[in-house]
């Protein structure tokens, strides 16, 4: 049998797996993002010594993945502290002697669910996560979505409800985009506990899905996408995939006659397919396609 | 000399044109876009009995473009007055004879512009036009972007800044919207004297630079192009570019550190390399991949 090796690489953890052709997962591990050597020295170390064709990365970013470019691989402007300018890829090539796919871990993750998850079958589809950050990738005419860098669509603006939510936002660059208004850390910071300990009758989470809404309309107007799967910590919230369904086609006011999405919302807006291991098992896809390529 | 059709058909006019494989365009009509009965009528006289080898067809919508819908070709949910259900294929397609390859009218004029234009040599990038409408198409990973309808664009929702702007919008579907606050038919309703008589100095061209920047920086990030091209007649009020340039780099205030953005923002967010005729000359190219294809 062959092996695969796939890592998740998140801001907030790391997933590594080993897995073969089917995407099935037979050994992982999780662990704490830390410092970038600390947490790559425990990917390594999980990796040494086994008999792999090759590795998938799914990392956080913004990451540099033009393979002309110098920077190739590694880390751009993250805010966070100590990761920017890491090399993504590199040690695990040197050490590890493998061929090594890389993408963003979103990208990852839509390439995990195109191939056994919830987007099989569609060329054009968005996968959006929801958590300490939010961020998006996903295919247009059955490729990954690069372009000049890579879909970021977590930092984008959406209007602010200020008599509602009078909260100035959390993210370092923009204040009140998207990010800086519904991921994990702002529903923290704008109610004073995190989300995990807000009922779930609380005004935080209608709020919350009033600014996802808002970002998935926008996706579905700008991306024209089969399907879209939300992704994320936060989507675990219950109640909150129906609010959003719901939200959207309030926003979408009968503009868009496709009927996949008016007549189906359910089937339009889904969640991962893979569940919680969508991004390792695209980790897999991409050390796959790396194999092969 | 092989010849090809092109009909650029906007909601406002009509440009009908004749042309051969380089893309040069050899004979030209413009007429204003009416009734559908006498629009395409218009159109199919001035074609009729010329030797073409196909035509391309480059429309407003949202249209119907999966070639297995029953209503394939045909124009859904327009606010325009009577074009409901038209259908904007086979009329042509039965009375011409000849291929006729159809697409929305951004898509078109992206086809020009990658084939003729300021999008050559580009995989992915975006077409953005801001008159009577706004709206958008481009390319993804070298292919038209389509999906379950085809990207729209206009009708994304971007901040209201209802302090300086306490103007509802215009949109039909959704007031304030961006094509509800910055179309042409916004900024004329919005003052009360149409765009072209508001001099190059008043408030309203900064403001509606400001809702282009929130708009092509959320296109930006969400498809990391390469490139964004903006046409239609409010782009071509003195001044209105190098304001939506700074804006959208202020909005994205360094987040995305790429030097084709960051480095030369003249060379990234540009008017179209064919001008007026994108959208005709977008057809024609249409036209020429239906002939092949």
């Amino acid at each position: 049998m062959t092996l695969y090796g796939g890592i998740e690489a998140g801001g907030t953890k790391f997933v590594c797996g080993i897995g073969d052709e089917s995407g099935r997962l037979l050994e992982s591990i999780t662990f704490p993002t830390t410092t970038p050597g600390q947490t790559l020295a425990r990917a390594l170390a999980f990796f040494a010594g086994k008999p792999l064709a090759a590795l998938g990365i799914g990392t956080f970013g913004p990451v540099d993945l033009r393979p002309d470019s110098p920077a190739y691989g590694r880390i751009t402007s993250t805010p966070k502290p100590g990761w920017a300018n890491t090399d993504m890829l590199r040690p695990f090539r040197e050490r590890l002697g493998v061929p090594v796919g890389l993408d963003t871990d979103v990208n990852a993750a839509a390439l995990g669910e195109h191939r056994w998850g919830a987007a099989q079958g569609l060329d054009t589809f968005v996968y959006l996560t929801v958590g300490t950050g939010i961020g998006g990738g996903g295919m247009a005419g059955g490729r990954l979505m690069h372009g000049a860098l890579h879909p970021e669509m977590g930092h984008v603006r959406v209007p602010h409800d200020w008599a509602r939510d009078p909260f100035a936002g959390v993210c370092p660059y923009h204040g009140d985009c998207l990010e800086g208004l519904a991921s994990g850390p702002a529903i923290e910071a704008r109610w004073g506990v995190p989300g995990e300990s807000l009922p779930a009758d609380h005004p935080a989470w209608e709020l919350e899905a009033h600014y996802l809404a808002l970002g998935v309309a926008n996706l579905v107007l700008t991306l024209s996408p089969q399907r879209v799967i939300l992704g994320g910590g936060v989507m675990g919230v219950a109640g909150m995939l129906p609010r959003v369904r719901a939200l959207v086609l309030a926003l979408l006011n009968g503009y868009l006659q496709i009927a996949a999405i008016v007549e189906d919302i359910e089937g339009y807006i889904v969640p991962p397919g893979l569940g919680t291991q969508a991004g390792v098992r695209g980790a897999l896809a991409l050390a796959i396609g790396a194999a092969f390529g």
